[in-house]
């Protein structure tokens, strides 16, 4: 499908390192008929758009008042089928919360009337607030598996989605009948993917053996061979919760670490998606890194289910590769704008323990966790090359940002606003026109929501875009 | 000011005890030409109002889909100056942020139209996100302090408002020039007050010496005199960041403790309210016990600057009284509802810790925060018989929370919504049907925000409202 040629005209924000901000106030940024950054021009105020040659004609995109272009959020980490439970889970810690809050929801996705209601929720909610890139856990049915790759294919999202592998430790209701069968229906959601979306150019399919406890060592082998004869990518959870890494090494007597049960059923590669590494010995890391396994750090979630505090800076020191998931429900938000604070939260809690992984330096700042919520995630999710940044030949995977006029401009949106220029559309970041242009980043990261989230595109589709958007 | 006779018809939920939600679904609260309730109809489904006698007549407000009455957030601490640096702090903690973005914004208060573009927005911001009572810090300015009180009393806002004290530690430019200046400002901040609410019936002024660091002995001590001699309350900050603490150490050699340095300048009484409270000694909450002193937790800004976790759980125990302050801007948010999730994983933190304030106990529920953040801040500003709860005798001072109408039952608010039934009105709570009523409470919590304040009253006036409410 041909798109209209369009030139993204206004400030753009995007990450250059780990810790620097790329802020241009004054770019011109544009995509082609396949999606792509053709071109991306800096200090270019004043000069028209149509002096790009062979440009004349294409559509221009322009920011609001104190609005800018972003990437995309890449969300390494969510459960669409726990959506509904997202907020709920009391004073609940990880194994007692599979069994009271998760394991009877994930069940009734048997229904595909219900998993239709939560999908299409999920997917068109994380668009609009930016995420143009999920790895989705599904559940274990395949209808609603391959449901959720159909809506994410219509709606335009860029996603990974797993049908859960599981054979033991769950309910005798929710889990795979056998090694065989597990295999098979894993097998048959890889094969609709195939079918909707052949070179998984959105969509691709994802092994995803729930976590190590869950899974007998013939499922984790078996899953391995699959992931080594389709190249096809692997999620799964590790070292997220003591009780758990304590349950591993009961059952895993022969294993070395955590870690290790994966390795040795060869689901440790570049390929791999591991979420949370809140525990990980020094060994593991070492192994992690050596085998080039990718980390999905999900904080609200930790903090949520007292898992822990996952030491960010020491796995980023090593060499890890990181990125950002909501882990919903786990996590109580779709937003990856609250998981960016969430995670710069998280590691001020790291930087005030006493142990090796604190200190000052421990902190995440604004920069930091944009990168691992783009450039990261692109690393994490393996299309470094094609999104995470506004480069040259990558894809427009992008948000518009909107954070309102000004204060006191008399230039705001005036529907739904009382006498001191508020307004439910506008949202809470207040520029007040003094603020640098780190700080309005900041302000949004730290005040921002949805509302400031004006139109979001993937592959240089516009896929959400508020009624205040004027294509 | 006489007001309309009003039934408040609907689900109503407020705190019982620290760890009771006391929940009605069908209820009935009248509320009096004066603002206060006269009566609380339990089970009253099917019930015509009209039948209490002498309320036939009686205005009738009711609750929409999924909605309840909640009493007013009472926030204990909050710099309206600070304002617009909600966001902003980079990776400062607390005594190099005073004077990278504090001291320097404070100072521009000078500037009276700048404070009413700040003060306007900040009282209007925080009503729409329900906070009916804020207890804020202004500046060191009389003419802005009282500026702020004019504010408060026309836009119905209940609100203690305190000139800050400080003499010394801070730029030349912006302090008191004496400790007889700072009495006199004081007090003139006092009498405007007195000018136009005699009673303090909605409107209190607050004796402010900033924290001991920026105040001489002999200030606090003017100060404490001042407090005694008009009974007037008063607000500081005590025990925020152990450099803090160790020079007040330095600055107060005689005194045993920073808690000490305020029981000796006679400004450590029941009428006090003391922030943060994070590295407090067993011999000063005792002390502070003693004297029936309040402490005001501020988790967001705690987080934000890596102040600290206060030990919430073990203050309580002890018999503290505690409420919750979003200490903008400390904190990065103005919201109570936010400010109860950051007191939640704060507590989280605090329980993944080691020590003997850790463990699991340590946790808050969500009923718990939602005490603190309505009848403990009651408690903390000397209002308990009057706000906090639904009780007969009380005040009007309420929320209405609307968590928007079921997914799919196809009775949402079109206006802005997408195909999906999203829409930024709505906001982001998703009810889908089949929670309880303490897991819709624990999703407003987690997922809310000022969307679902569908309208708010102060001693039974109406004092925000969004255009879909219909009054």
């Amino acid at each position: 499908m041909s798109l209209e040629k369009t030139i993204y005209v206004g400030p753009f924000v995007h990450c250059k390192s780990l810790n620097e901000l790329d802020i241009c106030t004054t770019g011109q940024i544009g995509v082609d008929e396949h999606g792509k950054i053709a071109f991306v021009l800096r200090e270019s105020a004043g000069q028209p758009t149509s002096t790009q040659k062979g440009w004349e004609n294409a559509k221009v995109v322009r920011t609001k008042d104190n609005g800018f272009f972003f990437p995309g959020f890449i969300d390494t980490h969510i459960h669409a089928s726990q959506y509904p439970n997202a907020g709920v889970f009391g004073n609940s810690t990880l194994l007692d919360w599979l069994n009271t809050y998760t394991f009877p929801l994930e069940s009734s996705f048997s229904d595909l009337k219900k998993a239709a209601r939560v999908y299409k929720r999920v997917v068109a909610r994380t668009l609009s607030q930016g995420t143009t890139t999920a790895c989705y856990y599904a559940t274990v049915h395949v209808p609603a598996t391959n449901l959720l790759a159909d809506i994410c294919q219509s709606r335009g999202q860029r996603a990974f989605v797993g049908r859960v592998c599981m054979d033991r430790l769950s309910p005798s209701y929710y889990q795979d009948e056998s090694v065989e069968t597990a295999v098979r229906d894993s097998q048959a959601c890889i094969d609709h993917v195939r079918r909707i979306d052949p070179h998984f150019t959105l969509i691709s399919p994802i092994i995803t053996p729930r976590f190590a406890p869950s899974c007998t060592d013939e499922s984790l082998a078996a899953m391995g061979k699959l992931h080594q004869t389709t190249g096809i990518p692997v999620q799964t959870h590790i070292s997220e919760n003591k009780a758990e890494v304590a349950l591993v090494r009961d059952l895993f007597p022969t294993s070395t670490s955590y870690t290790h049960v994966y390795d040795r059923a060869g689901l440790l590669t570049p390929k791999t998606i591991l979420a949370h590494a809140v525990h990980l010995t020094k060994e593991e890391r070492t192994l992690i890194k050596t085998r080039e396994a990718k980390i999905s750090h999900c904080p609200a979630s930790n903090t949520a289910l007292t898992s822990g505090a996952a030491p960010v800076r020491m796995m980023l020191d090593e060499g890890l590769t990181v990125g950002l998931g909501t882990d919903v429900s786990g996590g109580y938000t779709t937003s990856m704008l609250a998981e960016c604070r969430e995670a710069i939260f998280v590691s001020r809690h790291v930087a005030m323990t006493d142990g090796h992984e604190g200190g000052e330096e421990a902190k995440l700042s604004v920069a930091e966790v944009l990168f691992l919520a783009t450039r990261g995630g692109a690393r994490v999710v393996g299309l470094e090359g094609r999104i995470g940044g506004f480069e040259v030949g990558m894809e427009w995977d992008a948000q518009m940002i909107d954070l309102g006029a000004t204060v006191g401009s008399g230039e705001g949106d005036d529907e739904g606003e009382d006498e001191e220029g508020l307004g439910l559309k506008r949202g809470l970041v207040e520029i007040f026109g003094t603020e640098g242009w780190e700080e309005r980043v900041a302000k949004w990261v730290y005040t921002g929501d949805d509302r400031n989230t004006a139109a979001v595109w993937v592959r240089g589709k516009l896929v959400h875009a508020q009624m205040s958007f004027q294509a």
